[in-house]
């Protein structure tokens, strides 16, 4: 039987999903109702009204039309989608054909959603995309929480002095974005280079790909193909600053025991926790 | 732990799959290379070459995409699917959009095979649509074996004398089609009735769906959403002349034990041996 976690436990957000490159990709938070590319739509992706698609191609996208209908089923809110803009007259026009073609409605809020923008979820969580370079359009997430925190200057005031401040209008809080989740999608290693993208580096979890991870793969290989061999991550570690990292996209041809080494050759590198998904691949024995 | 089977003997076909009303339909013949509709595209429906697309509903079409870009990704053929000619236009341009989105080739074979058209799959196997009824343009399909048998008038004679009439150029045998295996996708009951689907229903295996089973939906309602309720095959089942009825599509409220029971008094009425396709449905107990 394949040696898999139903879900793994990562800085009190429990993440779920399935990652096998080329196969299907799509991971789960739960608690944030977020999924993060949706591969073949698993049935616990349906639940979450938030979908953050990385980029088109099938492995990471094909089960969109899937995920949209089947909230239709449950009677389910209308599902947010963010996409990179370049895609969105795409996704726009395969649900159209769906709805044609099935004579269905599929209603779901379709959120263009580029670098540099900032959208928000709730009064306590937005989200940012952040460049990342794949062989088509692509980018990564970053899901922020949200508080206010008082002012120095206002710090020494009793409450109802604060209150009174307040009342007249003054702005007496800043506000603090905390990076909680990242993840990639498909992508080299040079989006860790790249210091527009330090809030992904310093997210609570840190969900990256790591398609490759032996030595009968080159990085140049791996570059090629837009993607990422373990050992650049190793290369790369300094800038880590996540508390864990969670490793996805293995190539489909690993076993579970392949992975595992592979992870501990990182996790000697970094502070970070390292966790490998290992939902869908198959142990060496069985 | 949900009590299923992962696949049944039938006539000496192994048929395995998955078909939960609203949510995935997927049902394999890996003995003839044939899926009957591509739900969320099942990993083991990736190696069969013939595709029959029996409707435009995601549960059914969903998987797609997805199916011919996995047979790429492992350089298989190219696949046939066939379609209803009306959605023929539809999923071309569904591929189109995937193959601009993904920039990726998507090589498949797309054959429009309507009611009343036969194709050769193989010089011992062809297909042939069938009428059913469901909400949306819909088609079953008929898979029958090919055999040539000597015209009566010659089966007194000798090999060499057979060899050289043959040599002559007069056709000496007939073409015999033995229905194999039907599909019929989502239908009302009605297509029980219809004289031009007889070969459906001598099929050695009748693979049918019964979306309800229970008194709590009436006829009328399977008729209004276009499926068919377990009662209207009891009531129809003097015309059923194939050796076993795999029932499929169930509503996903169904618990298997539920399942079992109305597949009992199904069995009951029949001659035929009634098998329930499981898979993907829980025990009550789990």
């Amino acid at each position: 039987a394949a040696v898999n976690r139903k879900g793994v436990e990562l800085e009190s957000y429990a993440i779920e999903g399935i990652s096998v490159g080329g196969h299907e990709t799509c991971v789960i938070v739960p608690e944030l109702k977020c999924v993060f590319d949706i591969g073949r739509c698993p049935s616990r992706a349906i639940q979450q009204k938030f979908l953050f698609i990385t980029h088109a191609h099938l492995d990471h996208i094909g089960g969109l039309p899937m995920y949209v209908a089947s909230r239709g089923l449950y009677n389910l809110e209308p599902p947010k989608i963010f996409v990179p803009p370049s895609i969105k007259e795409d996704v726009e026009k395969l649900l159209e054909i769906h709805r044609t073609m099935g004579q269905v409605e599929l209603n779901v809020e379709l959120i263009p959603l580029a670098v540099g923008e900032t959208y928000e979820l709730r009064n306590d969580i937005v989200v940012r995309p952040f460049a990342t370079h794949h062989v088509i359009p692509s980018q990564g997430y970053v899901i922020y929480s949200v508080r206010k925190k008082l002012q120095k200057q206002y710090a020494h005031l009793k409450g109802k002095q604060i209150e009174k401040i307040k009342k007249s209008g003054v702005e007496i809080t800043d506000t603090i974005l905390s990076p909680e989740i990242a993840f990639t999608g498909d992508t080299t290693s040079e989006y860790m280079l790249d210091p527009r993208n330090a809030d992904a580096l310093r997210a609570k979890v840190l969900i990256t790909e790591a398609t490759f991870l032996d030595e009968s793969f080159s990085t140049e290989h791996a570059q090629a193909l837009g993607h990422t061999h373990i050992s650049q991550i190793i290369e790369n570690a300094k800038w880590i600053r996540s508390k864990t990292v969670l490793l996805t996209h293995f190539s489909s041809r690993y076993h579970v025991e392949e992975i595992r080494e592979a992870v501990l050759k990182l996790q000697s590198k970094v502070s970070a926790k390292v966790i490998p998904l290992t939902e869908g691949f198959r142990s060496r024995y069985s």
